[in-house]
């Protein structure tokens, strides 16, 4: 072997490498669950829609949309809902046009079963790779953090302030640029905690989160032990007492 | 029952008779098609990325989206594939990973199958409604065109240089408020016969085509006899004289 092939070998070592790293493992799981619920979105809509010609009493009763392209499959609907609304508004359907709703709600069906098993998936992979961080900021927090940056290790690496606005560069720059209000948070808004935080607490809830994640992090990086559990407690403590 | 009733019971009827037309079924299900076919591209890419990141060789060879994801749901194609790519240059990848990617390539082949029933239900919806459009335009286009003016009614009393540019209306105001070039065809050009016509020839080939199309629609709404077959052997003469 000469030096040309020997330094071929190598990069395509460090290649394979660089490709087995878990980061692109989670950020592929979590773009193909927003991508498969950006679909089952848009595609739900339209099976309520078809399906109102026929029933239009049906999609108001249900409102999810998983739960109503099941019912619709199972088509055990019918006989319910008859219950209900002795008299159906919608206009006539032959059974060939029945079924065609029905093979669109099965395939909306079996898409979000699809959806929870890759967030089944996403869930094992944090748990192995970034416990701390999947304890603090759950499942698609975590890989959507990862997927913003590129990897667990910039994110150790980023300021806590940082990752309070991953997500909000738009708003960030929008700021910058014109001095409208600035952003106060940006992926981290997903949060439960957050979402369970009025408004005007917000903001100083999305400054402890960050905070807390950004910990984690760069333990889950840099290899300390695990203290997942200590520092979700103490978060949920904090957030507690902002909201007094 | 006072005027009141009989009011509300006459509107009901008539609102069940328009919500029983052909046309809304026409429409949900042209439309339902198209989304599904956006949802199944862009999770077919992302399906390919994620692949990628095991055995990148895979993805080169197989063009299709629906035979990407059904070869990788079968799982057969590792072995197939080794035979040509002895080596893969991809990462490492355990069991869970893989499945996982199977999760996704399977609900993405499963997608393409309930395109594929859909698209028999709409051709034969078309064979009944309007046999004639649909011998001229074939399912896609004579369904997009119901969808884009509501339905075969209006289809068949626009003129033909109306059908010529539905589908190109952004381009037509581009036109008359800038002065741009005017557009030669809509939505007509996802016919194959334009689609196998050169370039420079096209515009002559779609006036033509919409003609035959707007006939075929008069026909088929003022109920005329069949004479799709006619129509469409005369469309396909014309167009062949055109290339000459």
């Amino acid at each position: 072997m000469n030096y040309r092939q020997i330094n071929m070998e190598r990069t395509k070592k460090d290649l394979q490498k660089a490709l087995s790293s878990p980061d692109f493992k989670v950020i592929n799981a979590i773009e193909s669950i927003e991508l498969l619920d950006d679909s089952l979105n848009v595609l739900s809509e339209r099976l309520r829609e078809w399906y109102n010609l026929y029933f239009p009493e049906a999609s108001a009763v249900v409102k999810s949309h998983a739960s109503f392209a099941k019912i619709i499959t199972a088509g055990d609907f019918k006989d319910k809902l008859k219950e209900l609304f002795p008299k159906r508004s919608g206009g006539e359907m032959s059974g060939k046009d029945l079924h065609a709703i029905k093979v669109l709600a099965k395939s909306i069906s079996e898409g979000y079963a699809t959806k929870e098993e890759l967030e089944e998936y996403l869930q094992k992979l944090l748990k192995n790779y970034c416990s701390n961080l999947f304890a603090v900021g759950g499942a698609a927090v975590s890989a959507k953090l990862i997927s913003s940056v590129g990897s667990l290790e910039r994110l150790a690496e980023v300021p806590s302030s940082t990752i309070q606005l991953l997500g909000a560069e738009k708003a960030l720059f929008r700021h910058l640029k014109t001095g409208a209000k600035p952003p106060k948070y940006g992926i981290i808004l997903h949060h439960n905690l957050l979402q369970n935080t009025p408004q005007r607490l917000r903001g100083k809830a999305a400054r402890v989160l960050a905070g807390k994640l950004s910990i984690a992090a760069k333990r889950d990086f840099f290899g300390g032990d695990y203290m997942g559990d200590e520092l979700a407690k103490d978060l949920e403590e904090r957030i507690r007492r902002l909201r007094k």
